[in-house]
């Protein structure tokens, strides 16, 4: 790809992400206009919306995969992991929002969004391990339900239209769950 | 109402809840089958198939407001807490596959479906404020996050498709979070 065409493919991702987190039914014109490209370069890049909103979804599932990967590589590891469990759950509003976007349309996650969850949820355990290695989470928790407390979390937020401090009360009360008993 | 149209309205959503359970996408016909009876007098109760699912998410949701309620009035608080808990999130699969059957087909739930939901809500404020007073849910947890944690948990167990077990140790962390701090 030449570098024009990588920097309009860029410009395009970060307006379709903007775009879409306002609300999924917008359309790959609204996504043009904020980029400042026309529609024909939209779709010489992305053919059809559901294959913009999958490259959103793979964009975002690949960002946290380094957020994690960056926070298990430094830092408190107690610190590191209910850092990421909030931002997963911050963020979780837009995210579910296309990943439905793209259920209503008929299409489930293709292989890079895929690929980019897996990684995302084993950067996800290594956190974990190391956040329990360090006594900051109980060791008796397993990956399984630590992961379903994270999925429960993200969709309680989102599905209850939670506000931010509400949300912070109910992370706080799960938070206290996963720390070790005395 | 005549009693026998009474007895067919009630064979119909006893049927419908079971078929539906399995798999939203089944047709009035399939209930019929089951409820032994007609698919026009299937059609004379509700005429369409939203109908149908909006009067078994109805009857799902008083249901738990019934037990709620029971459970509220007699017993140990915190048994009467934590076990409807458990089994709001036990089901969950089936209501949350009927409710999003609803969306689907452009329908948001309707008066009666709302109205039982707003009465399951109220009577588990009622289960949350007695375990509350009795210590057996910490005092500085308010009804919002709580609430929003039984949504999230419904939501982490369905999405996640968990395993019995699994779900069992995700509850167990979020009650340790619950209870009060030592």
């Amino acid at each position: 790809m030449r570098a024009d065409a990588r920097d309009n493919r860029e410009r395009i991702l970060t307006a379709a992400e903007q775009v879409f987190g306002r609300s999924t039914a917008a359309s790959t014109d609204d996504v043009a206009k904020l980029a400042g490209v026309g529609i024909a370069t939209v779709f010489r890049h992305f053919p059809t919306k559901v294959e913009l909103l999958e490259a959103v979804l793979t964009l975002r599932l690949q960002r946290l995969r380094d957020t994690a990967r960056e926070l298990a590589g430094a830092g408190d590891p107690g610190t590191a992991f209910y850092e990421f469990f909030s931002q997963v759950v911050a963020e979780a509003g837009s995210k579910l929002a296309i990943a439905e976007a793209l259920g209503a349309a008929g299409s489930a996650p293709g292989e890079h969004a895929r690929q980019a969850g897996l990684e995302m949820r084993q950067a996800f355990g290594e956190l974990l391990a190391r956040a329990q290695r360090s006594g900051a989470v109980r060791a008796d928790a397993q990956f399984a339900e630590v992961y379903a407390l994270l999925v429960g979390a993200s969709r309680g937020a989102t599905a209850t239209g939670l506000d931010l401090e509400v949300r912070d009360r109910m992370l706080a009360v799960l938070y206290d769950g996963l720390r070790p008993r005395r």
